[in-house]
């Protein structure tokens, strides 16, 4: 459950999702994409001229697999067999295939056949490639060369190299991946993540076997002993020894995490480093030669410091670079704004310059055009539902534009771009409010090149449905003006009385309202059952400033609460909703809430949904709890639902459907255990359905959408009913 | 999950159950009990003179806790602190009250204090206690003297000593106790169980830590090693070493389970040695000085022997004794006979005489009284809803006669007796059909000595009550007369329509269908919503001869799913029963042949509850699973509810709502896993309750049952809400 990944979270109908298209650059002028029918192509962007690399038929037969070219494009790496470790992990096996000659061979550790990898890919030139196996990095210069094991300390459960454990996947670096290429391939960075002291987890298995057994694995909860972490960088071609980059003397004999790695240039690595409390970050920048960091900006907050993820854009000497800084915008609180830092060459003191202000936030920084004096950056400057591609220059009246405000203008407002190493174009994925499209174009005057994917498929695919129509409205609550998106029946007639869903976000930090083009489970109960789909972004949520995301700190389930009810309020004053229909669904955090929602004395929801939920912040991850409530201490009664509902109560005959994989290693089955064992000491039913030996996210998905559907519609049928009942009786 | 349990399993309502009083003969005109209000009495039978040895109030503060009197009365064992582990067995601390003093001190182990026993109870005479404590036993001649440890090869979850493990307890012994005192108390016979081989089940826990772990335990599953067993006898005084008693030599070399230990006199002990496939067993008569057993008698069959547990009753040289054989009766298969096994002193010839015939079976031998020639038991002779007290004398015509069946007659039809050690007196208890009681009597000719409890409080209780009215009915099924008992609402009306449930037994080779007294939970369904409860005595079921018990052999869940569905047929064409609303529930074994009568095609029911079902006869235990099943072989087919079902679907709607206990020691929360993985595949709702970290008899029973019962009125309330919407239409 983590802020940066909310846009999978809760995106639960997969078959709906329209994703971006697999796409690099390989030159200036050049880039691979796969196509939306599975070919592996090359274009010219100049010339417009695509190159098939490799038919989606020369695999055919493994189906559920990934492929990815060298960087010179001779051989391709494919991934097959894949299982979802976590999140975003996976083991896998996978073979190299050779684009001229056809030949096939497996990717194997020496002396090991059949092998199953933690993680494979090419590096960044010809056919360097890497791999991990149990937790050790293995390094091959080319694909014909043996393989070099680059560390030796990993061991299963215990200590990773090059990959995160549990935590540091999904609660830290939010990624598969702890290593990191220097720009000319010659030396990775890689974290050594140390789990000895944490505690395990088990996860019981219950179906497959006569004595099913579980796995158990290092998750560290609220307050318990964290992995250690050790930042190390090897050159490969083996010239040096493996140097350790040493946090800041100041975190030298606390806990912290270790947030970002990023090369600067072959000899430096700039590095985040957040100490647990997750109140104070160090950015440095660490030569790799001698291990030694220097700080190069701190902070410090009374609550907790977010984006700890950013990636800062360095100039290529490293005597600047840029970064988003919260500045204070008057009485609205702070603001995620672009900042230059410089080091003055004459005494070394830093210049800070703020490049951008105002009530909107920079969401991405992409790139500092040095000739230019110019940076590239996304943000919601136009709309804190959109997302566009800006530059602004770094001398003089700091004059910025907006490069993609006024490109097709109707159907996107909301971006996501990638330049070309030379700066001089751009790939931009219009994710919405239109079907999503990926183009290419010139980065002076963007006049367009080329079109990778034009949605046209989907627009096809989609002409028969009934899309619903969404609206944003703005709501008050205790003073903060939220926003709200509402989904209508194409055929919405206000003159008609609906019933209303809430879908809550799956984690605080996201954001539910926005642009993108989105097609989720719910709008089948819009297009077919007339529902009324509702989303806040209440207190917690991301983008509208530092003020709104951060009133959840101490106050996650309280004030969070206070919006999605002020939500209602709103929506109940509304002709067309129907009072005695209103549901809501949530998972994860989103479940912690819609408990809450219907176990509170006089709850006016009738029916709802927890999928996977928190009932108990204790047994959630240390990293994630911490950030919002702090370090274990006397306010324990903030974090269960049990605490928080003075008066549970069943009286009202709300509905309430459960939902949990029972090995979900995110949030434990023990969530669902302890809530159901509460449900049942206040005599309060529930429905539940377990998935067995299934994780966070279930892959059974149509059954269980199916479960979620008919659930509502039963309970918005049976609530009509009664209506029509008493209606009688008049 | 075992036959002769049956009267616990499927009695879900404890609140409502009239249970027999604790009492006990302390000689030949003396008895001490319990009465109803907890007060522990002594009473002079043949004066009918009471006293109070020790008051309900003395150890007030322990509340869930039960007292044994020492044999020479001057002490009390209070057992406190209960914590059940299987169906027996429980863990608990005691204390010793001495009932003149009122001196308290804790019973422990030599250098162990608050500690936590796995059982512990008086001995013979005087004061002599023994009790297990980490699978070792423990004898204290006396209160005062110190412990001595009697085994050493006592290992946790490996080798138990006097106590079984899971399959010994809850499919062998059917009890907590594996040990047997001689009738002097000089010496101890005791089972050592090995495990060590024995795979292990993990039972997780979810709740009640930050990372809950679980515990394993052995758990043979069809076809598994299963735990190896020895009978040892050891002398209290320490006169001379422990002694093995030694398996026949046909068993040797191969797998047996000891079903049955009883003393016969001070030197010598008779056992029943079973075969691991249960169809060879074999009565020896054992030299506890010398560990020789010899063969008394042997059987065997082509299906499974049964009644494994019954004590055969020796006269006191040794040379007669008393079992129960199958006669065969006709065409109507075998019943249980009483049958006197004499050596012949010339010849050493055995002479076996049958003492009782018919289409009727003898449930429990009592006892041989020598001086009269007679033997004291209890039959089915005047009804198989029946157990009466008979005498039969084993010379010359064999006369017999039936000593309660004119005694409270409109009342008691269903005794238990134990007769006091001069065999001069008896201890009745009538178990029903009226409300049950406990009396004393003269054994010449039954005439009363006094009332021990008259049951007028729960005559009490239960007259504000609806009690439900039952009637039998004889139905056929593939040319089986089966009984058939219906529970009618007190107002019946046969113009009316109702409702129709079925409530499966747990086990095979129960007896549904009796006239013992029991007020369920579905008296409240039959008395608030005139539903009318069915219970039928199909094939598989028990004391109605082996044909029908043994019908099931290979085909559990094919036959007696066909006699429940020839029940239904049966009911369908009587005008009272409302075709559109039939349930069915059923716990364990019942939950299996449940989901198989909803699931099936075509499927009659319109909802049902499965609890802790079996969904894969190879995941239960072997000594079970092969006795019906056979040792795991081709016909795996059988095995899996999978597997049975032609045909899964769920366009009926039906609704089935299962329970688990997440903990389940004895169906493994496993089956219901694998049930609900099946039931995704095939797109079949389910409703779900687990109980997190509870056993196969769950204690939130309150919470469970209104569950249980407004998922039955729901499912019978739409189905008529379903029928007047129709019937507008008309």
């Amino acid at each position: 459950m983590a802020q940066e990944t909310w846009r999978d979270e809760g995106r639960l109908a997969r078959d709906f999702q329209v994703q971006a298209p697999e796409v690099q650059w390989i030159s200036a002028v050049e880039i691979i994409y796969k196509s939306r029918d599975g070919n592996i192509m090359k274009a010219n962007i100049k010339a417009n001229q695509t190159e098939l690399l490799m038919r989606n038929t020369t695999f055919v037969t493994f189906k559920a697999s990934k492929v990815a070219v060298s960087p010179d494009l001779n051989y391709v790496l494919l991934t097959y067999d894949i299982k979802k470790v976590y999140q975003y992990s996976f083991l896998a096996s996978y073979l190299i295939y050779n684009l001229h000659t056809r030949e096939v061979h497996e990717l194997n550790p020496p002396e090991v056949s059949d092998s199953v990898l933690q993680f494979a890919s090419w590096g960044v030139w010809g056919q360097q490639l890497i791999y991990i196996f149990e937790n050790n990095i293995y390094y091959k210069p080319d694909v014909k060369s043996s393989s070099l094991r680059l560390t030796s300390s990993g061991q299963e459960g215990l200590v990773f190299n090059g990959i995160p454990d549990w935590l540091y996947e999904e609660e830290v670096l939010h990624s598969p991946i702890a290593h990191w290429w220097s720009s000319s391939g010659s030396s990775l960075a890689f974290l050594t993540i140390n789990d000895t002291l944490v505690p395990n987890m088990l996860l019981p298995r219950f179906t497959g076997a006569f004595y099913p057994w579980g796995i158990r694995y290092p998750y560290p909860k609220v307050g318990q002993v964290n992995p250690t972490v050790k930042l190390n960088v090897v050159t490969l071609n083996g010239s040096s020894p493996t140097v350790e980059l040493l946090p800041p003397s100041s975190l030298e004999k606390s806990e912290y995490y270790i947030s970002m790695v990023r090369w600067v240039n072959e000899e430096r690595v700039t590095v985040r480093w957040l100490n647990r409390a997750q109140n104070t970050s160090i950015l440095t920048l660490c030569y790799t030669h001698t291990g030694k960091c220097e700080r190069k900006h701190v902070m410090t907050s009374d609550k907790w410091i977010d984006c700890q993820n950013e990636e800062p854009v360095f100039s290529k000497d490293g005597a600047t670079f840029f970064i988003t800084l919260p500045i204070k915008h008057g009485s609205q609180g702070s603001f995620r704004h672009l900042t230059m830092m410089s080091e003055q060459q004459s005494d070394g003191e830093v210049s800070v310059r703020h490049l951008t202000s105002g009530n909107w936030e920079v969401t991405e920084i992409l790139a500092y055009d040095e000739s230019l004096n110019a940076v590239y950056y996304i943000s919601t400057e136009d709309g804190v539902s959109q997302r566009h591609l800006y530059r602004v220059r770094t001398v003089d009246l700091l004059h910025r534009e907006c490069l993609t405000c006024s490109l097709f203008k109707t159907h996107c407002s909301y971006y996501d771009a990638m330049l070309s190493p030379d700066l001089q174009s751009v790939l931009l994925h219009c994710a919405g409010p239109g079907i999503p499209k990926t183009t290419v174009h010139q980065i002076a005057n963007i006049s367009s090149y080329m079109t990778v994917d034009s949605g046209l498929e989907f627009k096809d695919l989609l002409r028969q449905k009934n899309i619903p129509h969404r609206e944003i409205r703005i709501i008050s609550s205790n003073n903060h003006a939220l926003r709200l998106e509402l989904s209508f029946p194409v055929d919405f007639d206000e003159n008609n009385q609906h019933p209303l869903l809430f879908i809550l976000d799956s984690a605080p930090g996201g954001q539910q309202v926005s642009e993108q083009f989105h097609l989720d489970w719910d709008s089948v109960l819009v297009s077919s059952d007339n529902v009324i789909v509702a989303r806040l972004d209440g207190r917690g949520s991301r983008f509208q400033g530092q003020k709104i995301l951060q009133e959840v700190h101490k106050g996650l389930g309280v004030v969070d609460l206070q919006d999605q009810l002020a939500a209602l309020e709103y929506l109940l004053k509304q002709s067309y909703i129907d009072g005695r229909r209103v549901g809501v669904f949530g998972k994860a955090y989103g479940g912690f809430l819609s408990s809450l929602l219907l176990l509170s004395h006089n709850s006016p929801f009738h029916c709802g949904v927890a999928m996977a939920p928190v009932s108990d912040w204790r047994l959630y991850a240390s990293a994630f709890t911490e950030r919002y409530f702090g370090f274990p201490a006397k306010e324990e009664h903030k974090y269960q639902i049990s605490s928080l509902l003075s008066n549970i109560s069943n009286s009202e005959k709300q509905k309430i459907l459960i939902l949990h994989g029972t090995a979900d290693a995110s949030v434990h089955f023990q969530h669902t255990a302890e809530l159901v064992k509460l449900l049942s000491m206040h005599n309060v039913n529930y429905t539940l359905q377990i998935f067995p030996d299934e994780g966070h996210d279930i892959s059974s998905t149509h059954y269980m959408l199916s479960s979620v559907i008919s659930f509502f519609r039963g309970c918005f049928h049976e609530n009509t009913a009664v209506t029509m009942e008493t209606g009688e009786e008049d």
